[in-house]
C-alpha cells in the first residue's frame, strides 16, 4: 500500500530508536501511520519505513502525536524541544517511577502539551500483538483521540484514569512481582547446580508449579482487600520452617543471594507482631 | 467397602498428625489401605478411619511401610523407635535439608531400615490428586517395593534416584522459586495498595503476566545447561535501571522490605564483574 492512499491516516513521531522504540515504529508503520523517527545516535532507523529526522524539534514538529521511548524519564525531558511540542500531545513510555510521571504531566501541562503517560508490559517481539499490555493514564479525552492510533501497538491497551501516575503505578507493582520472581527463578536454577541437578530436570516441575500461581494469586487479592489473612492453606509460622529449609540448603552451598533471607525477615517481624497463625497475605499489612 | 474383603492391602503407618500427616492417613484410607496413626498430642484422628495407636512403637509395629510427617526431621528423629522400624520401611516427608536428608538415610542404613526420603509439592487438599507431586529418593528397590501403595497419596510420584537428598535438593530448589516469587507477590499489592489500586485491579494483569513465565523458565534453563547467557531478549543493565524504577516508586512509599534491593544489588555485581550486556541468565554463575 503506498503513502498516497492513507492520507487520512495519523502522522505518528517516535523519539527513541532503542529496541523497544524501534519496535513501536515499526507497529506504526505496519498499521500505515506515515512515521517520522529521530534518535541520538544516527542510523539505527534500519528496516523502518519511516522518514528520518535530523533534530528531534524537527521530529515533533512532523506530528500531532509524538511518543518517546528512551533510557527514562530524565533523557526524554533532556531531548524534548518545548516550543515544538505546544499544542501536540506526547506520550511517555520511558520507564519510570508514579512520582517521575506525576511531575512530567505537571511540566507538560504548564507548557501546553497534552500528556498521557504509558507503560509497555511487553517484550520487543510482542508489540502490536496480542501478548502486548499497554496502560495509559492521564486525561481521557486525549486518550480518546489518539486510542484508534496507539492500538497498533496492541489492543490489549487500558486507559487506568487520570491520574498521571496510575500507569507507571501498575508498571512498578506488576514488576514488582517479576523481577522478584525472576531472581526466584534463577536461584532456583542455582542452587539446583549446585545440587547436581540440572536446569532441565527442574523446570518441568517449577512450570508445573506455576500453575498454582493463578489461584493463590486471587487468594491474596482477596485476602488483601478483606483486609483478612486467614492461615488456613498455611501459617506464616509454617512459612518460617519451610524458609529455614530452603535457605538451610542455600547456606550449604553459600549461595545465600540476600533475597529470600529479606523474606525470612519480614515473616520474623509478622510473627513477632503476635501473627504466626495469620496467612502469608498478612504481609501486606505490616 | 468393609475391611474385610482387602486383606491383600498393605498396611500403612502415619506418625504425625498435623494438617498434612492427618491428609496423607485419610488418603490411605480411602484408597483401602488399613492404616494405623500416632500423633504425639492425642485426638487428632477426627475423621479417619484409622487404628490409633497408644505410641510411636506400637504405632511403628503395626506396619511393614512408616510414614513420618511432623515438623521437621529433628522432631522425626526424636519420635521415632529404632528397634521397632528395623527391617521395616521408613518414608520421611517432614520438610528438611538434603543434608538432613543425607544424615537421616546414614541413620537409617546403620539401624537396618529401608529409608525413602520423601517429598510433598502440594496443598492438604491436593493429596490423592493429580495436582500432588511428590518425590523420592532412595534406594530404587525400596521405592519398587511400595510404589503402588505410595501411589495412594498421589499419582504424580518421583523416584529421583539413590541419592537420598536429592529429593530434599529438588524441594529446596523449587520452594526457593516458590517462595521468592510468593514474596515478590504479596509485594506487589503491598505497592499497589499504597498507590491505591485495588488489589483486584492488579491481579488481573499479574495472572496475565504469568502467562509468560513457562517459557522464560525453558529460556534461563537452556542458558543456564549452555553456560552461555545472551542478552538479546533484555541485558543486565536494562534489569538493573527497571530494577531501579521499582525501587524508587518502593521507597517513596516506604516500603522497602530488602527483596527486591537485594536482587538488585547482585545485578550489580554481575555488571560490575563485567556482564552488563549479558542476559539474566547469567546470575546462575557469579
Ligand atoms: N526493551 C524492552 O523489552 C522494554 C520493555 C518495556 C519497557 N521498555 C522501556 O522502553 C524504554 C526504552 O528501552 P529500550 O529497550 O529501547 O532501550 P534503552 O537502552 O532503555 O533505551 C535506549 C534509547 O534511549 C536513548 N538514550 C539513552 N541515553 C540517552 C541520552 N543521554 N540522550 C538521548 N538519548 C538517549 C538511546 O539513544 P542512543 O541510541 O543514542 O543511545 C535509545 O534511543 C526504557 O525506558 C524501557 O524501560 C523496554
Ligand atoms: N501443610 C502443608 O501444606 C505441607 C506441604 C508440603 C509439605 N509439608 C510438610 O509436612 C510436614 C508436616 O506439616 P503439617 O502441615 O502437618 O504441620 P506442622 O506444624 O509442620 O507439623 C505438625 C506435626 O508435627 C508434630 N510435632 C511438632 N513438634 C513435635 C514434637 N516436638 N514432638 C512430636 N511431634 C511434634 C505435631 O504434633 P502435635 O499435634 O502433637 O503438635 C504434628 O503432628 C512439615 O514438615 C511440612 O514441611 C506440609
Amino acid at each position: 500500500m503506498s503513502r498516497f492512499s492513507l492520507a487520512a491516516m495519523t502522522t505518528v513521531t517516535v523519539l527513541g530508536l532503542g529496541p523497544m522504540g524501534h519496535a513501536l515504529a515499526a507497529a506504526f508503520t505496519a498499521a500505515h501511520h506515515p512515521t517520522t523517527v529521530w534518535n541520538r545516535t544516527p542510523g539505527k532507523e534500519n528496516g523502518l519505513d519511516a522518514t528520518v529526522a535530523a533534530t528531534a524539534a524537527e521530529a515533533i514538529a512532523a506530528s500531532p502525536l509524538v511518543v518517546v521511548c528512551v533510557r527514562d524519564y530524565a533523557v526524554a525531558q533532556s531531548i524534548l524541544d518545548t516550543d515544538a511540542l505546544e499544542g501536540r500531545t506526547l506520550v511517555n513510555v520511558s520507564g519510570g517511577s508514579p512520582s517521575q510521571a506525576r511531575a512530567m504531566a505537571t511540566w507538560a501541562a504548564a507548557q501546553g502539551i497534552d500528556y498521557l503517560d504509558g507503560v509497555i508490559v511487553a517484550t520487543t517481539e510482542a508489540i502490536g500483538g496480542p501478548e502486548a499490555a499497554l496502560f495509559y493514564s492521564g486525561p481521557a479525552d486525549v486518550y480518546e483521540t489518539h486510542r484508534a492510533t496507539l492500538s497498533a501497538l496492541g489492543e490489549n491497551a487500558n486507559h487506568l484514569g487520570d491520574d498521571p501516575g496510575r500507569a507507571a503505578a501498575f508498571d512498578a507493582s506488576l514488576q514488582d512481582m517479576l523481577w522478584t520472581s525472576m531472581s526466584g527463578v534463577i536461584h532456583m536454577f542455582t542452587l539446583a547446580k549446585a545440587e547436581n541437578v540440572p536446569a532441565a530436570d527442574i523446570a518441568g516441575h517449577a512450570k508445573a508449579m506455576l500453575g498454582f500461581f493463578p489461584d493463590m494469586i486471587d487468594l491474596l487479592a482477596d485476602q488483601v482487600a478483606a483486609e483478612h489473612y486467614p492461615g488456613d492453606a498455611g501459617t506464616l509460622e509454617a512459612t518460617a520452617a519451610t524458609m529455614d529449609h530452603i535457605l538451610s540448603a542455600i547456606r550449604a552451598h553459600d549461595l545465600d543471594n540476600g533475597v529470600l533471607a529479606a523474606a525470612r525477615t519480614q515473616v520474623q517481624q509478622a510473627i513477632d507482631a503476635g501473627h504466626g497463625a495469620d496467612g502469608f497475605g498478612r504481609l501486606a499489612a505490616l
